[in-house]
C-alpha cells in the first residue's frame, strides 16, 4: 500500500527554503532533456546531469524551450536550475518535497504548478503516486519529475512531427498538453478500478470470500488516493481558466475548460464508485450473515431430527428389554414413533424453507 | 449493469480534437432526418447518409431547420456537418465521446448542449444511458443521438399537425420541447423504480431473500445513474433560464423555469428514494438476524429438552438394570422425572416467548 | 404507504399547458365557496359547480374576494376560472398536477403559490398529502384544494365574526392566515410522530419485536414526506418575506417572519427526530444480537452440562457392567464424577455471568 | 426524557397574537424582582404579582431597570407588561410559547431575544430545558423565565456589590452578563456529559451491558438537545456582534466576541463528543459479537470433544459385548481411541486459539 | 485519554476578566527567557520568576524582544506582564484558560494568537495538548506556554547562530517560525499515527483481536484532537495571509502561504486517515463474523457426522441384540450404514467448502 508520508522527521526546525528530498531513495542518474521549438524549427537533446549548466541559457531565447528533468534526488542540480531561473527557495523546497498537494502559484516571472501523476500497479493492486512540478513563463517550461518513464513521449512525438497545433501555440498550450496527458492516465486508472469493481460485484454474488473484503478496502484506498489528487487539481485548472494569470492566451481558455470538464467527470465517477463500493460492503456483510444462517440450519435440521430419535432408542432400551414377550411389538412401536417424528420434522423444516 | 466507461484507452496522448467514437460498436446506417418549418410551411425528409452534403444549406434559410442525426459511429459524417457549421474540434470530440456529463457551452455562432437520455430495461432491471448533443442557433437545431428510436416522434407530430404553439415559436422552444421529453422519461423511470421499491418493501416484510438485497443494490445503482445525469442537467437548465444566452427569447423563460422545477422535483424524489432504500437495507439486515434467531431457538428448544432426557435414560441404564426387583418403580420414577423436566422446560421456553 | 407519484405516464409528449389531473380518482361534486368581505361588509355563498360563471366578476370589485375551490378533478371548471383570471397555461397545468413541490411564482397580475397540506392517518400510521394552490392579487384570493375538509373553517369563522384583524387587512394577511393554519397542522403531525417515537423508545427497552422495526421505518418515511414538504416551503416563505413581491404590505412582514420561524422550528425538529430514529435503529439491532446471545447461552449451558454426563453414563456401561463384583463402587464413582463435572460447570458459567 | 413538544393542539386556527402558555402546568405565584441601578445608586425590590402595575414606570427613568419575571404561566401579568412596554402581540405569543428556538429580533423600541437555559438532572440522566426571553432597550431589561431558580444570583450580587464593571456599563453589558451565565451552564453540562462518556468508555472495555447502550443513546439525546439550543444561539450572538443593532455600545463588542468564541467552542465539543459516542457504539456492537463468539467456542469445544467420545462408547457396545474373550482388549482399544481423539481435539483447539 | 475539559466549574458567575488557570496542577517555577536581537546584536537571558519586573522594558527598545514564558500557573506573573503591555483582561483570561480553540484577534497595540502544541505519548498511545498564546507587535513577541520543553530550541539556535534569514526579518517572521515548528510537530504526529494505522492494517488481516478495535478507537480520538486543533488554525493562518493585519510585512506573505498549504495538507491527510479507519472498522467487524462462521462450521461438521452415527449404534442395540443368529450380519450392516453416512456427509461438507 502507498505510504501516506515519506521521510519527514529530519525537517523539523530547519529554516524555510532548506532543500530536503522526501521521495524514495534513488541512485540512478538524472535524465535531462531539452526540447526547443517554434513553428519552423525543432531541436532536441539529452544532457548529462553534470553538464546541465551548458543548457541554462533558455530564458533569453525566442523559441519555446522545454526542459524536462526526470529525477529530483540530486539536490545540487535542482539548485543550479533554481539559481538560473531565480526560483524562490520555498518553491525549490516544494519541488523536492514529494508530499505536496496539487497547487498553482503565480510569481512575477513564472507560474508554478504541482500535479500528481498516478499509475496503477496491477500486480500489487495499488495506485502509485509521482509528483510533477511545472514552472513556466512565456518562453520556457521546466518539468521536474521523480523518475523516468515514457509518459510524455506522445507529446514529444507531436512536437517532433508537427502533429496537431502544438508547434504553433505558446507555452500555455504545452502546459495544457502535459496536464491533459496526466489526466488521461487518471481515466485509465479509473477504468481499471471500475472493471475490477465490476468483477468483484460478480464475485460477490457467486462466491464472496474474505479476500473480497480486502479488495473492497484496497479499492477504497485507491479511490481515496485518486480523490486527494484530483480535488485540488480542479482548483488548479479553475485558476488557469479564470483568465487572471499571465502567460495564458485567450485561445487556450477553451482547452483548459475541456480539462476542467474532465476533472469534474473524474470526481463524479470517483464519488459514484465510492457509493457502489459502500453498497458492495453491505452485500458482503449480509452474505456473511446468510452463510452463517445456512450453517446453522444444517446443524439445526440434523440435530433436531436425530437427537429425539436417539432419545427414542434410549426409551426402547428402558421399556422393552425387560419385557421379552412384547419385544417385537416394542420394536415396531419404536420404529413407527421414529418415523412419525422424522416425517413431522421434515414437514416442519420444509414449511420453514430450511430444506 | 451499465458500464462506467466505454472504450477510452486508445485516446491517451492524442492531440485535442481527435474524433474517437467511444460508444457501443454499431454498424447500421445512420438515420438522418431534416425537418424545415415555419408558421405556414412544413417540410420533412429522410436523407441517405452518403447524401448528407445536399442538405447542408440550412444555415442560410429563414425557416427553422431541425437536423436530427440518429447514430454517431460514422465519424466522417460528423466531420462533414462539423465543417459546414464550423463546430469547434473540441465540441466534435465531445459529440462522439459518449462519456460526457450534461453541460452547456456558449460559442459565438451556436450553443452546444449535452444531455443524457435514460431508458429502463425491465427485463435486465437496469437503466440504459444514451447521449444526445444539441447544437442550435437562431434558425437551426442539430441533434446527435447514439441510436434510433421513437423518442422524438411526439414532437415531430406536433410540428407536423401544428398542435400547440411549436410552429409559431423559435428554435429555443424546439430545444425546450426536446429537453422536456427527455425529462418526462426520467419521470417514467423514477415511477418504475418507485413501484419496484414499493413491491420490494412488501416483499421485505413477507419473505426477504438474498435476491431482495441484490435488487436493492441494483436499484441504488439505477438511482446513481439517474442522479449523475440529472444533477448537472439542473445547472444546464439554470443557465438557459438566466437570460444571459443568445438565441433564447424572453417568452421561453417560463418554459425553462418549468423544466427547472421538474429537475428539482426529480432530484428531490431520487434523494427520498435513496433514503428509503437505506432504510430497507437496515430492515433486510435485521431480518437476516431475526431469522438466525429463530433457527437458533428451534435448535435450543429441541436440544435442551432431549439432551437431559437422553441423559435420564442413561442414568436409568446404570441404576435399575442391576436391581430387577425395583425395576418397575425405576421405570416409573424415570418417566416421572422426564415428564417434570419436559414440563419445566416447556414452561421456561413459553415464558421466554421461544415457543 | 403514500405513493411517490400518481399517474404520470400519459403525459409524455403532450405540449406544455395540457391539463392532466394526476390526483386520486374522484367523482364527487366540486364544492365552490365565494367569500367577499371588507372591514364593514361580509358576504358568503356556496356556488353550484355548473353555475361558476356567475361568480367570475371578482376581479373588478373593491372588497376582498376569496374563491375557495375544493376539488380539481373537473378540468373544465379549472379552465373557466383560468380563462377569467388569465392564468398562464403552465400554471393551470401545475394546479391539476398534484405532484408539485411547494413553490412561489410571481406573474404580472397575480402571485402563484403551491403548498402541501399534510394529514396523519392514525390507523394506517401514514402521512397523507394534499396539494393546495393559491393565486392572489391585491383584491382576490383563489384557493384550489384536492378535496373538501374543515381545514379552513377557523379562518372563515374569524372573517365572519370579525375576530382578530383579518377583516381590516389585505389579501396578503388572508394568505398568511391560510399558510399559518397549514403549518399548524405540520406541528400537529410532528407532535403525533414525536409521541409515537417516545412510545417506541419505551417499547424498545422492554420488548422489541420485528414490528418495532417496521414502525421505525414507517416513521422515517413519514418524516421524509414532511421534510419534502417543508424544505421548499421555507424558500417560499422566505420570498414572501423579502419585500420584493407585489401585493405584500410592509406590516405583514412580521407575520411572515413568524411563519418563517415556524418552518425553521419544524425543520429542526424533523432533523432531531431523524437522529433519534437512527439511534433507535442501533438499539434495535443490538437488542436482536443480545437476544441471540441469550439463546446461545441457554443452549451452551444445557449442552455442556449434559453431554459430558451422558458420556459418563456410556463409560460406566463399558467398564462396570462386566465387573459385577465392583458394580456398586462403579455406580458411586460415576455419580461422584457426574456431580463434580456438574459443579465445575455451574461455577464456570456463574463466573462467566451466563447463569 | 425531555418531550419534543409541549401542549400545542389548542393553538390551531387561533388568530396570531393569541397568548397560549405551552409550558409545564404550574400554579405557584410568579416571582417578580425589580432592580434599578446606575454607577452610584442601587435599588432592589420584590413585587407581589398583583401589584405589578406599580412598577411599570421604568421606561422613563434614567437609571437602568432590570425587571426579572420568574414564571410566565399567568397570562394577564404578561399582558400587562406587554401593554406598558408596547410589545408586539406576536412577541408576547412567543414569550409564553416555550417551544421557540433561540432568536433575536430588532424592533423600533426594543430588541427581543430568546435563549434556552439548560440544566442537567443527574438522577434521571437527562437535560432539562427552560426558555428565557429578554427584552431590552437603552434603559431597561426585562427577563421572562419559566420558573424560579438561583441562576442569576451571581449577577445580582455583582450589581449589588459593585464587583466588576457592571454598574458602570449599559443595558447591553447586563444582557451580555445574562447570556454569559447561561452559556457557562452549557459548559457545566458538557463537562458532566464528557465525564459520563469517559466513565462509559472504561465500562465498555471492562464490562459492557445492555444498559451501556441505553446510556449511549441517552447521551446522544442530551447532546442533540444541547445542539438544538446552541446552534441558533450562535446566530443570535453573531448578530449582537455585527454592530448593526441599536442599544449595543462599541465597547461591548469585545465581550460579545468572547461569547461567540464560547459558543463555537461548545459546538466544537458537541461534535467531538458525538463522534466519540458513534465510535463507542461500534465498540459495543462488536463486543456483543465477540461475546457470542466466546459462547459459541465453549459450546463447540465441549460438543466436539464429547460427541465423538459418546459415539465411541456406542461402538464399543456393538462390537465387544458379543465377544467376551477379547473384552479387555476392547476396553483398552476404546479408551486409547478416546484418548487419541481427545488429544487431537485439544491440540486442534489450542492452535485455533479457542482454549 | 485526554480530557475534554479541564476544571471549569469554579468559573460560573465570575465577572469577565477574572483569571482562572484551568490547566493541570503544577508547582514548578516558571521559566522565563528573554531574547533580544537585531541583525547585528544578540542577547539572551534567563530570568527568575520573581525578578520579572526588571525585564518589562521591551516595549520601547528598537531591537526585537522575544519574551518566552514557560508556565502560566502563577497568575500574578501573568498579570504583571499584562499590566505592562496593557493586555485586555479578556485576553489575559484566555491565556490562562487552556480550553481555548486556536484563534487570532487584532487589537490596537498588538495581535493575539492562540495555538495548540500537540505531542504524542507512544507509551499511552495518546495525543497530548498544550496551549500556547502569542502576543506580538512590531518590536516584541511574547509567548505563553503551559510547560517547559525543548520545542523552540531550533529557532533559538537559528537566532543565536544567524542561520537563515531570521535575524534580518521582523517579528512577523519570528511568529511564522514559531507556528511553522508547531505545525511540523503535527506532521510528526500524523506520521506516527499513519505508521500505527499501517501496522494495524497488517494485524487486521493476520490476527484481529479485541484490542485492535480499541486501538482503532484510540486512533480516531487522536485524529479528532488533531482535527479540532488544525481546523481553526487554518482560519488563523488565513487571516495572517490576507494582508489586513498590522505588523505583517508583505514579504512574509509567501511564508504564511506556505504554512497555509501545510495546514491544508494536514487536514487532507486527517480526513483520509479517518476514511481508512472507518474501512478498517468494517473489516474488523466482518472478521468477527467470519470467525464465528468458522466456529459454527466446526461444530456443525462434528455434530452432524457423529449424532447420526450415535443414533445408528442405538438402532443396532434395538434390533440385533435380540437376534444373536444374525448378529454379525447386523454389525456389518450397521458399520456399512455408518460408513455411507460419513462419506455422504464429508462429500456434502466438501462441496459446501466447509472442510
Amino acid at each position: 500500500m502507498p505510504r501516506f508520508f515519506r521521510k519527514i522527521k529530519k525537517k523539523v526546525g530547519n529554516p524555510p527554503g532548506t532543500l530536503i528530498y522526501t521521495g524514495e531513495k534513488r541512485d540512478e542518474k538524472i535524465k535531462v532533456k531539452m526540447i526547443e521549438y517554434n513553428d519552423s524549427d525543432y531541436n532536441e537533446k539529452e544532457i548529462e546531469e553534470n553538464l546541465i549548466d551548458k543548457c541554462l541559457t533558455f530564458k533569453d531565447t525566442k523559441e519555446i524551450s522545454w526542459l524536462n528533468i526526470e529525477g529530483i534526488h540530486k539536490l545540487e542540480i535542482i539548485e543550479k536550475i533554481g539559481n538560473y531561473v531565480k526560483i524562490h527557495p520555498l518553491v525549490l523546497e516544494d519541488i523536492v518535497n514529494v508530499n505536496q498537494r496539487p497547487k498553482i502559484e503565480n510569481f512575477d516571472d513564472y507560474i508554478y504548478l504541482i500535479l500528481k501523476i498516478l499509475d496503477y500497479d496491477e500486480n500489487k493492486n495499488e495506485v502509485i503516486l509521482e509528483q510533477i512540478s511545472i514552472i513556466f513563463s512565456s518562453n520556457y517550461v521546466i518539468t521536474f519529475r521523480e523518475k523516468s518513464s515514457e509518459l510524455f513521449n506522445p507529446i514529444i512525438n507531436r512536437i517532433r512531427t508537427k502533429k496537431g497545433q502544438i508547434r504553433k501555440m505558446g507555452t500555455d498550450y504545452l502546459v495544457y498538453s502535459l496536464i491533459d496527458i496526466v489526466i488521461d492516465y487518471y481515466f485509465l486508472i479509473l477504468e481499471n478500478i471500475g472493471e475490477k469493481i465490476e468483477d468483484m460485484e460478480a464475485e460477490l454474488v457467486t462466491n464472496p470470500t474474505e479476500s473480497t473484503l480486502q479488495n473492497i478496502h484496497q479499492m477504497k484506498r485507491g479511490l481515496l488516493t485518486l480523490r486527494r489528487s484530483i480535488w485540488p487539481l480542479r482548483e488548479v485548472i479553475n485558476r488557469l481558466l479564470r483568465r487572471e494569470l499571465p502567460f495564458i492566451h485567450e485561445e487556450s481558455n477553451l482547452y483548459f475548460r475541456d480539462l476542467y470538464d474532465h476533472t469534474i467527470q473524474i470526481i463524479d465517477t470517483i464519488e459514484t464508485l465510492r457509493d457502489i463500493l459502500s453498497g458492495m460492503l453491505d452485500i458482503y456483510l449480509s452474505s456473511v450473515s446468510n452463510k452463517m444462517n445456512e450453517v446453522m440450519k444444517v446443524l439445526t435440521v440434523i440435530a433436531t431430527i436425530f437427537i429425539p430419535l436417539t432419545f427414542l432408542t434410549g426409551i426402547f432400551g428402558i421399556n422393552f428389554i425387560a419385557l421379552p414377550n412384547i419385544y417385537w411389538e416394542g420394536i415396531i412401536i419404536t420404529l413407527v414413533a421414529m418415523l412419525i417424528v422424522t416425517i413431522f420434522m421434515v414437514i416442519y423444516f420444509k414449511r420453514k424453507n430450511w430444506l
